[in-house]
């Protein structure tokens, strides 16, 4: 009855993501496998990191995520599993796994060293094969964590740095972290942390920037505005994003990944 | 056992849909969940309605549709659960559901007002997390359709044009509805329908016109005419459409989405 | 709990895969789906087999293979249908299944020809729909081969060139099969047939190039060479491959599909 859930980078042309489907099955014929993306920009950690971070909590309670975003496929970084008290999760150690973690109670967590688990050969270029998708697989069969190998502890890993816009008093810096399939520019700003700075503005307003837009609220949701107008609201994953009711805002406001949307207390420099 | 078929347009690179599949796993763990397709484009509540039409009737008894292509998300739109004699549909109101609901015997309709069966926390962006997919989930689960709110009349729904070309004694005007994959274009003339003109017709035959081309026969498989050549064929639809044998007909023809092709009797003007 | 795994050329945009699976679950409810990849470019049968050679010893014993890249949909080709010791596969009779099957000890093959596993009407562009998922479904059920129609031989059966390079004492001529999602351009030369071959060099070297690039060793893992290179492997299909670390080695090396990478002994004419 265990649900897998996995997140790769290796996109569904090629074969890779169904081999991995055949293995777990292979192992565990009962697995529930669900495709969280296989869209991840090849290689992008934290790419990786945030859609991981943005599931995991609609998940039932045991199941298991098989991450692989893994550049350093057949060097010396880790394969690690850790438990927590909802969710198993599997990956490799390269920070694809932190933010997901930050926000779960660890019980456990160990480094994928024992080969008694794995495929009987190993590649050096497809551990989602070999390693992550068998280890997984035994995982949601029910054997527990410490047979995988060695405890690690938590402070070992490989982190990347907070998922949290910079804030001060006077600004707010937040960075564009992800653009979706709809072209909404999705960044680092958290809602509840937002909330907090506003109220303590008290009367005084903000003013949003980015390129060449400026908001001085928010929407609750995208038709509130007109049609092809943009918006600025925090979307289903509790981030605030840059949207353009029924259009695409980072291709018609030429909004990138990287780009920085600045808040500032009305009046304040620059604002 | 219940199968739970979903259709948005949410893409596969994010992790739209992923969500939804562990929202429907926390609720009901034995749901079967079949991808009919996420590539909607955008908000195209048409293509949409189109894909749900031509797919529900090869579904078991008992299969739930979780339709989700919702521009007007976060709006007083409405969100509707039908259940008809063999299925279950649960979508917006906006004409989504239309056509798969006209050709099947409506058995009930409600509006999903209790929230007792939605997420805890309603976003106003992404119902089909925090309200289709619970929703979809229950009812697989056996949760009467009763429970999830008041009845509607069926004619009190919102619905598109029907899906038909306009035929007269003289002349077929059928719209190109959708180009698949391979650059097929798919129209709205049914093939019962263009039966039933074509047998009126006696011995007179028709020419069909569309950009630059004519043609004066149907074919029935592609393989029919020589590599690379154009052909009229009713498809797996029922649906005529224009296709190149083992080419793509929107590319080398310029077909677009929105195009009539003209189907008039021989001899009558224009033909 | 037969999986059966799909292989098409019909993408996700349409809902092609979507109705095979309602088909498949309307006869065998109890079926788990594996989406093998539906990315096979259109009608380019040699990548289909190319992946489900690839794919097929990964998946449990029992496992039903339905594939469908069929370019001869609605002509005279043959529909088959293979059990060997391990697996079951269907699909058409034009290649397709080959590389597959010449792995394995076959113990039964027939010519899909019994409606009475079919889907009521059969339609002439959509054989997936009506005869290859349905005949699928009802093998998952238990259905013996002998039922769906007269017994075939192998040698009968249509045939593509073997998936091996040409080798020779002082050459290896190698031909990129597939591009894959990440750039990676992979050959048909095989690991065991080249370490057989090195072996026979005893002292001599040898010397690989394709386009401008030149090879004096093999690589292990990607990572072995510094960000940006190009690199030798044996990937994990156990086929030869030209890859950039990070990078994507048919854009940045304009290698492309049928272009042939020579491996020469040191010293030989042209080396």
């Amino acid at each position: 009855m265990a649900v897998i859930a996995l997140l790769t980078d290796f996109g569904t042309q090629d074969i890779y993501v169904g081999v991995m489907k055949g293995v777990i099955w292979s192992i565990c014929p009962d697995a529930k496998i669900a495709d969280l993306t296989h869209e991840i920009p090849p290689q992008d950690v934290t790419a990786g990191a945030l859609a991981l971070w943005g599931a995991f909590k609609f998940f039932p309670k045991g199941t298991v995520f098989c991450a692989v975003v893994d550049p350093g496929v057949g060097t010396s970084r880790r394969a690690i599993a850790i438990q927590t008290r909802e969710h198993f999760f599997v990956g490799p150690d390269n920070g694809l796994l932190c933010w997901a973690i930050s926000e779960s109670e660890v019980v456990s967590c160990v480094e994928l060293l024992n080969r008694d688990y794995f495929l009987p050969t190993i590649s050096r270029t497809f551990h989602g094969r070999d390693i992550f998708a068998p280890v997984s697989a035994h995982i949601a069969r029910g054997i527990p964590l410490e047979e995988f190998g060695p405890e690690l502890r938590i402070d070992e890993l490989v982190k990347l740095p907070p998922l949290r816009a910079e804030i001060n008093d006077q600004v707010i810096r937040a960075e564009v972290v992800i653009i979706d399939r709809f072209g909404n520019a999705i960044t680092n700003l958290r809602a509840e942390n937002f909330v907090k700075w506003e109220k303590e503005l008290g009367q005084r307003g903000w003013v949003a920037t980015i390129g060449d837009l400026t908001f001085n609220s928010l929407s609750s949701s995208y038709a509130e505005v007109p049609v092809g107008e943009p918006l600025l609201l925090f979307n289903s994953y509790g981030l605030l994003e840059v949207a353009v009711n029924r259009g695409n805002a980072a291709e018609q406001m030429r909004i990138r990944k990287g780009d920085i949307l600045e808040i500032r207390v009305k009046g304040s420099d620059g604002g």
